[in-house]
């Protein structure tokens, strides 16, 4: 892995996992960050990527990827931005004591998520919650701090769910989601209970769901995010999809409103300027697709780079208001793709807030 | 396909397609029936079945079924009863010839499911609303006459709602389901269409699925069935499963309940001992399994023959009261097995009725 | 698990894998054998079967398996006779300790297949081999003694082949496998690397099934078994497929034949009557499907309880003579149901030999 | 469909079917070609694209497809280039047609690939076939003419193999396909026939493969194509692969060579100068994938545009000398990618050889 002298560098812990080599692809070429360390678990460091993992996505391994050589998962690595696809477990763990040695970690793993000081981001609509970083910083007497995004599923539901909040306002929501296997990681599910299958309640997914759904859509104020208020429920299912995540909606909205209404809701919907020109942002985060029998996670999942949420289906509700279909690339912006919009987010906002751009820039570049 | 005198004879319409096979599987080694006459399409009669139609079921095909020519799908079969695996097109025109000749037709097409002096059975849950059958000659002069089963997804679905509407009421239903490719037929869904994907809104089922659960869950009073007063919303999806249909269903009860009350409601529901004793009733009609990620398709399905209704996974939901799954056969308990369950009944209850069950029995082997 | 007095007690070493739960199911009203102990490693020893090991089989699992408590895997087992589905490490160890202290070991593991003196059985093909099993006894000073069943694969591969060699003589066979998810047990295969895939080269199965076909082909004279004198070349592939090995084999014979020819050799053979005769075995072992694209695994594989293998699309090869398509059930004939038929075999041959049938089943159920 | 006036107008026949689609969207953006005219069946013409045959590849559909009209399928089209994507019924009707009237047809379809003056073409392989063209516009009088390319399991057969014919000379191959979905077309496989299955003889392909291999790797001399001299046999199989055929390949070489020859042979292979630098031709023509279990369909069938044939598990075949596997793109480089590269070489040949391909260019651009 070459580095690039006028990139920031960044480090990735649980480099060899199916998360961490969805950072590594979209890091390749990536024009503000350029990797400097990738960290495994113990018993991995110091040996060669392609010994330790084989590369299993259908895009290439990034050039050099096989000969780098791993490094443990401390914090001496040499940069100043960690993106961690660690298990939740050793998130709980090693994130905390990277950001108290002043790395900015950007977490797709479920540890830290519903703390109160930290900043659980869906840019194009939640960007003002990233004021708990320096809530957090202060707080825990941190230099560096935690930054996470959405469960996959969470993600995805929460872009369909905020033009509708803005708009109408929501009281209910009921969701039954039907996940691909990639959410699961590698090895993940076995074939056995994949192939021919639907695996019901995959473990602790309704309650992840049901509970950062809310705290995204929630206001910030006073230093603190308040939930919406609105009522939630998830059913979760595992189906015979190698990615992307399909989820069944209904919806019951505060004003009622009709059904271009909503159509015209999620067409206009775009990220503030700050977002909307990220690296990573899609041109827009929603598409409403206005076809029978879509969108599907097999033809829809991976355009655009796999970060737009596609939504259709929209009919009457007969329980509720409205019923509707939404379907998201759950490694791309349900993960890895997720995390690195809300780095380009928070290595802007950071360097505008504190010095200038161009100084900030330089800070972080002096990283290793 | 050898005759056995001592049985009823009864025809097929439509035996070559997807749910003919399954009526054929079924009815091999019946006790109370021997298939008497096979018919097709114009096109195919006269041919011998295995020129028509490969046999495509896992299980074996009858011994003699290969050989056995097709006739045209005129009333002029020898038998008395028939049973219809047509498509809704050819049903709505057919059917009703066959029941003006005297046949009994015992039908799996949707045309005339809703006409509200066709009976609607699922016979553990209301087999009382055969008795529209005679109001349904008297009124069409006919001496014959249409019984029908529901849509696949309904079946199992008023199947795990019955209890729970007898011991508490149900007001709100939403239901998603994840329905297998056999539920489209043969050749049905296009391997592009199913392989690693979700399609979501199968045509027309969502509205069946709402309409004929209230209708079989209503109340047959006044030679009329008033359909019960509950709000159901169906989402509908075909998922990469061979065969049973898994439902994400959410309810609202009208008198609240707990856990243990809901559970007790489906493991203490049986049918009528009249029904209970029908050669293709299951011992009991519904299983809770309570084990996690339970019931699942390709594991639960095919159990016990295919007539039990899976549940399990009940929950609190936060929108309504309760959420759970249920798994069904849904070409055998939600089609050819329905149907053959339907005709079991109506035969005996006919004989009963009218002449003694000896007498009956007479009668109809008499048709040939 | 109740134990039935009148039958052979035996115990299953491995129970709470993918082969084990097969084992439980075929033995699950088997008529001469009833389980009386399973055996688990150390750290599920003392445990009730449920918490360790959910059933992941479409067939319901045995009536009070759930509450069973699981043994270590140490010879003091309350049988004589035990069915090993270990792995191929722990069955090195475990299997001679178990033959050592006196039990007649029946293995699915590959460790002992090759050595000298270890019958390695298809019953239909070469019951006789079962005569190495005194041969070891002597050699190695046991009182008990290992039998093994051979790799799926082969399995299926021997019985195509054994009709040819004996009718024409076979030269040279290549074939390509495409062997379904469950030949690797549970989790086994992850569900990234077998949906909408295809992996090549299982890891060390070429080797046995070429090894174990010349083997099992082979003749047994002057106290060992000398490998038929053919060449076998074998490439293997893991497929999307739940269960059944479909192979693609081509042939070239000793003495040239017609397409007739060989359609009968398949369709005349039959084991010798004391192996026709045993509970497991098929009416008869091989069946050539005279259909278009046939056989296939989701729809023969099944049949006949999983234990006859089916051969189809009989063509001349333009390299060598023939080419032909078999399918086997791998988790039945090829595994499990495969050791239970040599477990009848050797019960009925040693009972026969020494003591006769009645004295020998005594001793044998003796055993707890 | 806007077009571009300095780019050659191209018409597509069949352009709603499944290799239709895949022609659309790689001319989409295409450097020489721009699309002029959308053929379909007599039925069709006159109506909206998206009226007839909505989108069904993972990649957006080209912008302005939707509202394009259909053309019927006659030789008034606006370009004198038109893309065959008819199946071989209509083909065998319609192409020549088309090549009499003076259009260069360049077919995917099997109808005239075997007629001694149409070139079929792998232009890595064997660009000079393609001076069949003068001669069969010669022979039959007409000014334009057919040029096709192999079917989708051929030409990667062909790449694997061309390299070692060149080095060592090739006496014998059986290969095995594993072929995906796709190449059926839509609907084409039905899913109950893919779903957790293997279907065996795929119809006529066998023959094609084993002929058409032939003839590619034979040598063009005195005006016509001599086969190579070698024997092939293959056996077909379709697999639940969405896209991406996989060949278990066995070849006798007429030399002997080590397994560095062969990969070395496979690594240095590389088109012409003339066929190397077509917009579609890919950097490297093959790559061996030195790495376990590869390659794989789902993992290297997209690389690199679809366009590279992968090679690996180079391993002694005890009955010929070597075995391997090779995976390749059937709907890009078998198909529509294969057809397009035909196409850049014949209209670079042509512009070359006739009048400079300034004036060569012109010529065609005027068309429309």
């Amino acid at each position: 892995m070459q580095k690039s002298p006028s990139k920031i560098p960044i480090g990735i812990l649980g480099a060899t996992g199916a998360v961490g080599q969805r950072f590594l692809s979209r890091l390749a070429g990536h024009p503000d960050f350029t990797v400097a360390a990738l960290a495994a678990s113990e018993k991995s460091a110091g040996r060669r990527y392609a010994e330790v993992s084989p590369w299993r996505l259908a895009e290439p391994p990034p050039p050099g990827l096989a000969d780098t050589v791993l490094r443990r998962a401390e914090p001496d690595l040499p940069c100043r931005i960690v993106f961690s696809a660690l298990d939740a477990a050793a998130a709980r763990e090693l994130e905390p004591r990277f950001a108290a040695a002043g790395y900015l970690v950007f977490s797709n793993a479920s540890a830290h998520r519903m703390e109160e000081d930290v900043p659980l981001l869906v840019p194009e609509v939640n960007a003002d919650h990233a004021a708990l970083l320096p809530i957090q910083r202060g707080r825990r007497g941190w230099t560096g701090g935690i930054v996470t995004n959405p469960n996959c599923s969470a993600t995805q539901l929460v872009l369909a769910l905020a033009p509708l909040q803005r708009a109408f306002g929501i009281e209910t929501v009921i969701v039954t989601t039907l996940q691909s296997v990639s959410g699961a990681g590698y090895p993940g599910v076995a074939s056995l209970d994949a192939l021919g299958n639907v695996l019901p309640d995959i473990p602790e997914e309704a309650e992840k769901i049901e509970r950062e759904t809310a705290r995204i859509l929630g206001r910030f104020a006073n230093g603190r995010v308040e939930p919406a208020a609105l009522t939630i429920s998830a059913h979760t299912y595992r189906v015979a999809v190698e990615n992307g995540h399909t989820e069944s909606v209904s919806v019951a909205l505060s004003r009622k409103a009709t059904e271009a209404e909503l159509v015209e809701a999620w067409r206009e919907f775009r990220a503030d300027p700050e977002v909307a020109l990220l690296p990573s942002a899609p041109a827009r985060p929603l598409a409403y697709v206005d076809e029978p029998h879509a969108p599907q996670p097999r033809r829809h999942a991976e355009r655009e780079g796999g970060m737009v949420t596609w939504i259709g289906g929209l009919a009457p509700c007969a329980a509720l208001d409205w019923k509707f279909t939404v379907v998201g690339n759950n490694t791309v912006r349900g993960a890895a793709g997720g995390s690195l919009l809300n780095a380009e987010l928070l290595v802007r906002a950071l360097a505008g807030e504190t010095e200038g751009s161009a100084a900030a820039g330089t800070r972080l570049r002096d990283a290793s």
